[in-house]
């Protein structure tokens, strides 16, 4: 059950690192949505390896295709598999970790789960399995577009190591995002960014940092009481996202700093719309939005992986010393920008289709 | 579906502050496990009002009843069915709430999302909610207890506004934490922000603060790859609960600070036993737990409910002004405390039997 | 997992035979629905005990209470939990049961399965356990007769041991079913199948039939493609009826009779409405209902309980002499009857609501 | 949701008749089970086309890729995805059905339904579907056998038109059934059966029957009470079976026939093992297996397509005939005896799996 998500708007992904390739199975996609490879493609084209000079050289085009659900451009309503093959994976440079566990790394608790691990490249355990997200995030999305096209989902990264964006969230454009490597929200930052990232990796290490993400133009009444609330599902979505320590909303850990005086958001009214003067809320309250931005950050470690040196242990439980080979990322950060944003997509496209089966007739 | 929650150990809560009662059906609870109405009460009492100076002085004993699924002191493996029925609701201290949206609460959400809402009290919305959580979160307890003898879920108020408690983790002991009405751990912080609390409360205001919750001897290799990461369960779970606004684990949002060098948790044996020399991971590595503690943070916003006058809006679309009234926690965090350990527990309790399932046949 | 229900309308029953009660949680119900505690409580009433000389004296009010859920005559959207205590329950007459296990009953395989049972009456076990289908069924009857105002589900005992009621599908009445003791389409046969309960009864022995069931005016394109075909889920439920031993839909084990060209369903056009000219597929296909009339027929073994010595074994695993006591049905249809229509109901509801996730936008 | 099955062994299957292919998602399976293609591809050679004279010509290899999940030669805990391309399809055969709907076929539903159908081939209503059923299937089979050696699940042909195999449940020979094309229990019959389809075929006419399936050595305490009982999840998983009208269990529609006094099945003991005298409950009491035989079976209508001109309509609802054309099987029977087989597998799986997390601890 691990690897599906989703209540009606549902996922499975599946594949390995050095497998065959990886993929996903879409099952309520609504029927009649124009869909295309083109627009998946686009998506994982900006999560791929290899696409600027500080991220991972793994040269994988990534290429994906669409197996089942759509003809002639449009959804027919029955699931949507979606699959990539692996192409340039060289197992040869994971040897050595076939029987030392990595630290920080998922290896040693696989082995202590299954007994048995696709050790090659981190196996399941590696980035490669959010290639199904990022797919499954692009037809989220044609959904969203689709039903409501103002909505727009916005990541970017707001912090890298000790160096901060200045850029406020309401201020944050996608085009600018996206026009630099690091995809931080202005071109200043993102030199700083850039170059601290490149240092950080010719030293053999490695650097986190936060990705923050709003949700504009969210339709008022997404999210359900108790356990599903839209936060809670928000943050299921977000900390299953790999090297993800830490999810906020909102206020998020400055609340604390706030008296409910301070804090509370009082409604006032724009026009026919009631809007909030302040958004400590986050955009959500008791668990459903209220229409204001969703605003929500997300705490990354720095890579596990590290080109030095490093105190471990193997299979046999013997201590060693192990230096990492392969090619990562030494910033995980703008690859993970669309990956945020397709998991936002695939919670939102979840709770709009629940929503239709939340009320007994439309109202006004 | 909103309502229900877990894979194996399914919990399905329902109830509203001023409705009838307020409970709970666990579905997936094994069989023989000895359970009475005495283990469950005993969590209840810590959640309920009234129990001390700084909580609500609504006055509720929360007697359970198990209404179905244990015999003779032993549960029969068919669904146990918790109620408790509501006694000190007073509607009307919510008259005025009817129709006017209290600031940063669930009313406006719910009736655009609804169209009608159990107004009285927030009804579903009401904090009365998790006594169903509290109530599951005992039965979920016997199970972990039962089968990991050693394993304890400790939780505590971390921060109230600015004061924060400085004893770490590993040093906080439940039965001190269990002495004061703060439930923080130790007794001269709780002093100060029990102070705090009522400080707060005397101008009709609130607070807000930090629970934190360890987990200790947790089996190494609870959590599912991918979606069900043991990190992101709990994290549907936190964030479920009424006031969250931010989840953590391990280093949480502090992660970025360090680089890959500083942060990596280098493995050694202790003993016949895969151990780390730090904790950065927070006791999950891949999505599963590697036997370190599982240390986590949750944010709480202040009470929404306050004691002064508020602009806001009501069901007419009119901007009005509001005073609260009714019976409320200047500060909920005394009493998120169980909630927290309650949630932890389920969460565990799903993992722990879902680990069951995992591998064909068991290994050493 | 087992005592829950459905994807959208979910229920969850709970409760034993001996214990404090039975009921059922039903979270997914929209809100804006009517709803009082007489609609439920008249679904209640066909099915509880001692409404006739020919089923069980056990005297069971079953009153039914709405613990939440609901406000104003008016579902909110949030759970509605329903629970019936039960009254009339003399253990006593149980005794002996303890620790033999009746032939044909449940008490064998929840030894085997669980290691422990609430042996009084079956337990979980029990018929009683239909409470809370019939409850919930009530509330979707309630959504369906909301969405769709001229659906209509109709069940009737067809067959009671060689006794056959003659009247066709399309043309029996409701009114005339409910108007006779056995629920039968007809007067007389129902006194032929009267006098054959009585018979049965007054030797000690008990008999078995068929309950065949009609869906009428249901719309088209109900029912999901490859496992949650309309009658496969339709099957699913009915088959978890106690004592059903079999499920066909539209010409059922009679198809085989049949060539293919006998048997296809010729399509033809009435007005602008698409009709077959016969119906031999039951108004589904492709696991998706095409507007014709939905029949169904279900198989009923005779009631297990025997008022007569039987070779048994007891949990010491001795072979024993057992004679029923209690109060038993010497023919379970005539109160099968209103589950059968509660389960129709639910399996409807669900696919209803499910069916508005299923396109973009509705089309015409 | 509608192309996902289980609970814990948990399948999603994808993909239509003339699109890129057919496949399956496994989530769920646990680590460390030996699986090598050779043994899905056995399976999957059961159902393909082209494999007798009395089957479809259509000539698919349906040749089956591992493409996750498996790590020399054992599988790791993660998804298994499968995946067999479709080859042979000639759409141009089926230009005709683009705009006419096929009488007894899923064209008008699946139109009316998502207003957009796959209509080459059936597209995902093809009984293509099942390949991902079959391969799913034989994962399961391997499970069961590496924990359950002696269980076996045995298909047969029973009857095709009016022919019946007259072979008891108990006798029939899994290796008899394989050596006929027909897949009955005795070559008398398979040769008088084969002969009916060729004759039915030539004059473009088709036939259906019954396929009974007996599981032997079934543990005792698998199925779940109230609404996951053993027979309701068999009739769910059965009656999704393209073509299947109707499901039996024991006694079945013939249960009627008896009183209770004649229906139960006495206890004894047989050694130390409970057993029953007779067999009417078919293996099943209460929802829950006895350890007796389980005997099913299941009807299925005559194939919808047929080589002769039938009346119908198209989508621009005019009345017009329609001639059959494609490569179709006249009689399903033989090639469904694998899917049933697989079936049952799937729900024993998920059963077994489920079962461990019924008690607390194991007993005796």
């Amino acid at each position: 059950m691990s690897s599906s998500f989703g209540s009606i708007f549902k996922i499975s992904t599946w594949g390995e690192s050095h497998g065959v390739g990886v993929g996903v199975v879409i099952d309520g996609c609504p029927a009649r949505l124009p869909l295309c490879t083109e627009q998946i493609q686009l998506e994982l084209n900006r999560r791929r390896p290899g696409q600027s000079d500080i991220v991972t050289p793994r040269n994988e085009e990534d290429s994906v295709e669409i197996l089942s659900g759509v003809v002639d451009g449009m959804t027919t309503g029955t699931p949507i598999a979606l699959s990539v093959r692996n192409k340039d994976h060289r197992s040869a440079a994971y040897d050595e970790m076939q029987h030392t566990y990595r630290p920080s790394h998922a290896d040693f608790c696989y082995d202590a789960k299954y007994g048995i691990r696709a050790w090659a490249g981190g196996g399941r355990a590696s980035a490669r399995e959010t290639i199904g997200r990022v797919a499954a995030g692009a037809v989220a999305k044609a959904i969203i577009h689709a039903l409501c096209p103002n909505l727009e989902v916005v990541a970017w990264v707001q912090q890298i190591h000790n160096t901060v964006c200045p850029i406020q969230p309401h201020e944050v454009q996608a085009a600018v995002v996206e026009s630099n490597v690091v995809r931080t929200a202005d071109a200043a930052t993102a030199e700083t960014m850039a170059n601290a990232i490149r240092t950080a990796r010719s030293r053999g290490d490695s650097l986190g940092g936060i990705v923050a993400c709003t949700i504009r133009n969210c339709p008022v009444g997404l999210g359900d009481p108790v356990f599903d609330k839209l936060e809670a599902t928000l943050a299921h979505a977000m900390m299953s996202i790999p090297a993800c320590k830490g999810f906020e909303v909102g206020s998020g850990f400055a609340a604390p700093n706030y008296t409910g005086i301070e804090h509370n958001d009082a409604f006032y009214m724009e026009g026919d719309r009631v809007r909030t003067k302040t958004n400590h809320s986050g955009g959500i309250q008791g668990g459903i939005s209220n229409g204001e931005d969703i605003n929500m950050r997300l705490a990354f470690k720095p890579t596990a992986t590290l080109m030095v040196e490093q105190d471990t242990v193997n299979d046999a439980h013997e201590e060693v010393r192990l230096r990492g080979k392969g090619r990562h990322d030494a910033c995980v950060l703008p690859r993970a920008v669309p990956i945020v944003e397709a998991m936002a997509y695939i919670v939102l496209a979840d709770h709009l289709l629940k929503q239709r089966t939340t009320v007994l007739h439309p109202f006004s």
